[in-house]
C-alpha cells in the first residue's frame, strides 16, 4: 500500500473546504468529546455550530459498557442534545452482528463487559448471560469441583470489562472451547481508554487478548476499525462516505475506520495520540487533517 | 523446516533402547505426575524404577503458581521423595532471567501472579511487588481519580493468575507503558492448565495475552518451550542434551522445549493432548514416542 500525504495542519482555509465538501461528520467520543466524565471545552459550541451549517452528526464510539439509550443520557448530562438515533456504539454494534448473521434466538449469549451490551443483546431479543452479574463471582480451585457452563451458548461477547476476574475467563473460554460453532465476537480492540479523565487504563483489548490467549482463537471485531458499523449508517443516512468526516484521537481505530470506508478524516490531539506518535516514522497511518482539539473550528472560522 | 516422522507409540522394543540412550528423564508436572492435586496412577513406582536403573530425574514446570520450594512440598505430600535441586519452574526461572541479566536489585518487580514468583524473586534478592496481595485491590472509575504506580518498577513477571483483576491489569500496564525500559517477562503462554483435576482452566497465556492486548508488547518467555531453563539444568547436570528425554502433555510447550534443546521427546497422553490432537494434519509437532502415561514404562518393562 503507497503511503499517504503527511497530515494537514487544520487551517481555515482547509477548513472550509473540508466544511463544503462533507455533509456529515462522525465522531468519536472518548478523547474527542469528553474524557471520562469530563466534557472536552468548546465542544457544546463547535456542535451547534456544525448543526447550524447543516451537518448531520453521528457519534461512534467503540466503548461498549454503555447501550445507546445510556449514551444518550450521558449526552443529556453534559449539556448535550444528541438523540439514540445519532449514537453508534460497539455494544449495539455487537448485538446488530449477531442479527444480521441469524443468530438463533434460542441460543445464549455469555458477555464479558459491561451493562451496555447485555441491553443492546436484550433490545435485539436475545438471552445474554454475564457481564456485570458475574463481577462478584470466585472459582474453587479444588480437587472434584467442577465449573459448569451453559451448553446453549453460542456466541461470547468481549468488551471492555473493568471487573474482568477468572470466572469470567474460564466461562468464556470453556464456551468457545466446548459449545460446538460458538462465535468470538469483540465490540473492539482498543488497547487503552480514558477510563478516567487523567489517565489511560487497559481497554477492551486487553480482555480480548487474554480470550485470544486462553482459545488460540482470532475474535470477529463489529467495532473500529471494523467497517461493519459504517453499512448500519450508510443504511440510515442517506450519504455518500466520500460526503462524511470521521473525527477522532486514535489512528488504529477511528481514522483507520474512516479511511477502510472511504471518508474524509481529521485526527484531534485531545485524547491518546500525540504530535510525535502522529510524525513518528514508525506510523503509517496519516489522517487527510489534524487540529488540537473539536473547538478548533470554532477558533479557526472565527466564530 | 522438514516435517518430524510420526510419533512411534511407545512399546517394549523402543522402550529398551529408549532407556539405553538416555541418562536423565526430564518431566512435565501437571497432566504427567499429577492433575491438580492428584497423583496420576503408578507415578511413584515409575519413578522409582527410573531412579534405580540410574537415570537422573528432573521436573521441568511451567506452572509458576509455586516456588521450587513449595513444589518440593507438594511431591512429599503427594508421597514422591523429589528435592528443591531437581525442580525448575518457571517461577524460578524469572527470577534467574533477572539474575544472570543484571537486573539492578534497586529496581522493583511487579508480579502478576501467584506467591511462588515473589517467593523466586525475594530468594534471588530481588524486591516484588503485587501479586496475591493486591488480589483483592479495586480502582475507582471516577473523576480526579489517579492511579500511581511505583516508577522504580525496572520489570512486569506475568504468569498464571486466577486472581486476576482490573486493578493489577493497570499496574501492571501503566508500568510497562510508562516505566522506560520496563522488561515484560512471562513465565510461560501455557493456553490452559490443569487448576483442578476435572477440566481445563485459562492458562498464563490468557494473562499475558491481556498484558500485549493493551501495551501492544511481546513478553521475553523464559518458561517452556524457551530453552532458557535448559541454560541451568545443562550448568547443573552434566549430561548432553541428546541423553536427555523430555516427557511431558503438551506439543506446544513440552515436547517443543525438548526438540528445541536436542533432547528425546516422550508424550503421554494423560495431560491436555489427545490422540487425535496429536494425529491431526494440522499437528506439525510430532514427538518420538507416545503412549498413555508414565507407568506404561513399568508395563511395557514387565515389571
Amino acid at each position: 500500500m503507497s503511503r499517504r500525504a503527511a497530515a494537514e495542519l487544520l487551517c481555515g482555509v482547509n477548513l472550509r473546504a473540508l466544511l463544503d465538501s462533507v455533509d456529515a461528520f462522525l465522531f468519536d467520543c472518548d478523547g474527542v468529546i469528553w474524557k471520562g466524565d469530563k466534557l472536552i471545552d468548546g465542544v457544546p459550541q463547535t456542535l451547534d455550530l456544525l448543526r447550524s451549517k447543516g451537518k448531520k452528526l453521528v457519534f461512534v464510539t467503540n466503548n461498549s459498557t454503555k447501550s445507546r439509550t445510556q449514551y444518550a443520557h450521558k449526552f443529556t448530562s453534559l449539556g448535550l442534545s444528541v438523540t439514540q438515533d445519532e449514537i453508534f456504539s460497539s455494544s449495539f454494534a455487537a448485538a446488530m452482528y449477531l442479527k444480521v448473521n441469524h443468530f438463533p434466538p434460542q441460543n445464549k449469549v455469555y458477555v464479558i463487559g459491561g451493562e451496555g451490551i447485555l441491553e443492546e443483546l436484550q433490545l435485539a431479543g436475545f438471552t445474554a448471560l454475564g457481564g456485570p452479574e458475574d463481577a462478584e463471582k470466585r472459582v474453587h480451585l479444588k480437587s472434584n469441583y467442577f465449573f459448569k457452563h451453559d451448553k446453549n451458548v453460542g456466541a461470547v461477547v468481549v468488551g471492555l470489562d473493568p471487573h474482568i476476574n477468572y470466572y469470567k475467563l474460564q466461562y468464556g473460554t470453556l464456551c468457545i472451547r466446548e459449545n460446538p460453532g460458538c462465535l468470538f465476537i469483540a465490540t473492539n480492540r482498543d488497547s487503552v481508554g480514558h477510563m478516567t479523565d487523567l489517565q489511560e487504563w487497559p481497554g477492551a483489548g486487553c480482555m480480548v487478548g487474554a480470550i485470544c490467549g486462553s482459545t488460540g482463537r482470532e475474535p470477529i471485531v463489529v467495532g473500529k476499525p471494523s467497517t461493519f458499523m459504517m453499512d448500519f449508517l450508510l443504511q440510515k443516512f442517506d450519504i455518500n462516505t466520500s460526503r462524511m468526516c470521521m473525527v477522532g484521537d486514535r489512528l488504529d481505530t477511528d481514522i483507520l475506520f474512516g479511511q477502510n470506508a472511504g471518508c474524509k478524516t481529521l485526527l484531534v490531539l485531545s485524547g491518546v495520540t500525540t504530535q510525535s506518535t502522529l510524525d513518528d516514522s514508525s506510523n503509517s497511518t496519516q489522517p487527510d487533517y489534524y487540529t488540537s482539539k473539536v473547538s478548533d473550528i470554532l477558533t479557526l472560522l472565527g466564530e
